[in-house]
């Protein structure tokens, strides 16, 4: 709860609200929720085409455009926001939809770099031009730690033996293409990978696969099956970070598989108190796992 | 044309009809009017519950189930076959829905072995099965060459130089996972990779990207990416090679990208007249470039 002294004078200040940069999903919210709750008040910037209207409206809040830098900078500094989150997603716009003002064409040649290449590239990119103007981007670890997946298991069943070796599977995988920046999640079941995430996101492979399940072209048994989710490695985390939430637990069950492995301390758990008491509900396991790099054996 | 003297006894001879083991797929119908084009009779060997009856119904055939290997010993030394190709994929089956006889019973350890691991892991197992009762499994090569995918441009339009390198950045990310045993294909947009092949198949996956461009999540250009299929890196070429056929133009048409690259010699191209001239109609290229290992850069 604020109660700080009102900030002297509308300039970047460490002390000011933290910014919060708010691309697609539900996430965004639930990040400012915490971030309040641990004592820094918020203000969001919500990107228009990409974040959702609802999620933002209960906060203090600005929109902008990609490509509107200049616009961001003045409101920036005006409301005393030197450090930024980055929260959600941004799906790759294409670049000649963009409406560029002044501030933004003089960086165009590095905006266009930006474009090519995965997603995590992209942020990434955006990230260092943020930080070449003043601003501080921090990761959710430093300012709302309790959002993180802990270690260990979360929920009344544990994944079994299969299950772990599944598990190990999906990390392995996800390390080894990490450098084609390209999905943070995996399906692995009983030794046989199912599926890998591509720009179709979780809930989209989830959705798929249970039309396949349905369509009988997934014949492992119910309750086996494990989705995995971890970032690239080398990713900057402060951007993108993997994230479930009570939507993820919905789309495992209904795919008939038997849990859900996250990297710990490197995935966003929206409401863990629901994620848990759900996971519970449809009898499917949660388990933080550390993350690692690829082609090592073993855990 | 046979025309060949009739096959003296009823034993399994290099000079008897070719058996074809057809798995699911449209591609055992189209091999076997190759090879009989080619000169050689052919007996089919559709699994149930895989092979497709409307497939097999113009040629001589017997269909057997998965688990009943004595009853197709006993038919394929009574018809005189000891060669055989493999043609269309076993989407894995529950072992539990496994009808075993006799002959199967002795073999359990090793099949259970066999339907751990992925696709290639469980043929290449039955192959060797195969085998060691004095069956010979041939490869498409072998028997019908003119079905493989030719090296070069096969369309009026050629890929662009941003094309190729997408293309290239398909081919590594396909050898890259290989050792994970699951797609053989891989959608690369402008240097992004938009999806990864799992058991949906490349129907499947094409379907879902018409969906993804539908939804507006695939914002590069019309007529951008390019669908990429190479078999795995290690793989027994005898199973299981990547397909495309004119299906494959009319999903990669319907997803809005640019063309289709395909490993030369090492990928089935079913009824190329047709594959050709739809795609010239879609005004999308269709290449065949050379496979390669992981992580080489350049062409």
């Amino acid at each position: 709860m604020p109660g700080a002294a009102p900030i002297a004078a509308a300039r970047p200040s460490d002390d000011g609200p933290l910014g919060i940069l708010c691309g697609s999903g539900v996430t965004p919210a639930a990040v400012a929720d915490v971030v309040v709750k641990n004592g820094r008040p918020v203000m969001l910037f919500p990107f228009k085409g990409f974040a959702d209207p609802s999620e933002v409206a209960r906060f203090p809040h600005e929109w902008i455009a990609l490509g509107q830098f200049g616009r961001f900078k003045r409101l920036a500094q005006q409301r005393g926001c030197r450090d930024f989150i980055w929260v959600g997603g941004l799906v790759r716009p294409r670049i000649s939809q963009l409406r560029f003002d002044l501030g933004t064409v003089l960086m165009l040649p590095d905006l266009i770099k930006a474009f090519r290449g995965g997603d995590n590239h992209m942020l990434t990119t955006l990230g260092a031009f943020f930080e070449r103007h003043g601003f501080r981007i921090l990761a959710v670890r430093e300012v709302a730690p309790q959002m993180l997946a802990p270690d260990g298991v979360m929920t009344a069943r544990a994944p079994s033996d299969e299950d772990r070796a599944d598990i190990e599977k999906g990390l392995d995988l996800i390390a080894t293409i990490s450098r084609f920046d390209v999905g943070q999640g995996a399906i692995v079941a009983r030794n046989h990978v199912l599926a890998i995430e591509g720009i179709e996101g979780t809930d989209g492979m989830l959705r798929h696969a249970a039309a396949l399940r349905d369509a009988g072209r997934i014949r492992s048994g119910d309750k086996t099956g494990v989705l995995v989710k971890m970032p690239k490695r080398g990713q900057d985390l402060r951007f993108d970070l993997p994230t479930i939430g009570p939507d993820t637990v919905a789309g495992v069950a209904a795919a008939g598989f038997g849990g859900i492995a996250v990297a710990a301390g490197q995935t966003i758990v929206v409401d863990i108190g629901r994620v848990i008491a759900e996971a519970d509900r449809a009898g499917l396991f949660v388990v933080g796992v550390k993350a690692r790099e690829p082609g090592t054996a073993g855990s």
